[in-house]
């Protein structure tokens, strides 16, 4: 069980975004500063452009920002958005679950209730209460 | 952000355990309800021999059954025991880690106390508890 590579560097991404002055970054700082390719990292924004998390910046200081405050950005939704959670087990997707208990179980409701609450978690923070510490994280990522 | 198939068929297995009136079952007769490779089922009651759910019974009647009573099985704790969660994201394993943030990343503890909270629930449930209605259960594996 782990969240997979596009969320975490979704979530890591959006702290990168939150913590720069500048309010916008190429791609590449990005990829950069997390050590990761920068075809990955391309591939995590257009995800979160398409969730509506990112803009574009064109011109000389081009690159992504944020595209509504951190402080709305629910850090479950991101998960939510990146993830797809009925991959979570088997049955949780009726159309391939192969699983002849899927109907009787009772295991599946209370995997259900767990992945809701770990969610529940989630929604109690956004990007910006991971990125409060923001002199911290900026010094580190070379985001001043 | 899934569960490993080892640790769902390693519930799978103690829930068709817990419905077996005979008390034991052979890896195939297991395997064969669930329609995944013998070769992949013994693995998994290999962990669950290792973690203490299951034990071997030999001679005629021979396979496997629970070593203990299962209401004495959290879930939680047989998620613990199959999954590794220092792998849950990257960051909670220091020896690996390759994320520069994370001394001072406060998303960290967040996702911690989430996969706390998921953990948790599970911990309110027993293999006896997903096992309760066990006559259609066992109608369905064949078990009966």
């Amino acid at each position: 069980m782990r969240l997979t590579l596009q969320t975490d560097y979704a979530l890591r991404s959006l702290v990168y975004l939150a913590t720069s002055s500048e309010g916008s970054a190429p791609a590449a700082k990005i990829a950069d500063a997390y050590g990761v390719s920068l075809n990955h990292l391309v591939k995590v924004l257009q995800k979160l452009r398409a969730l509506g998390y990112v803009e574009t910046v064109r011109g000389r200081n081009g690159g992504v920002r944020l595209s509504r405050d951190p402080a709305l950005m629910r850090l479950g939704d991101v998960v939510r958005g990146c993830e797809d959670l009925t991959e979570f087990v088997e049955c949780f997707r009726p159309e391939t679950n192969t699983c002849p208990l899927a109907e009787a179980c009772l295991l599946k409701a209370r995997l259900g209730e767990a992945l809701a609450a770990y969610l529940r978690v989630l929604d109690g923070y956004t990007i910006a209460d991971v990125a409060a510490n923001r002199a911290e994280l900026s010094a580190i990522l070379g985001t001043r």
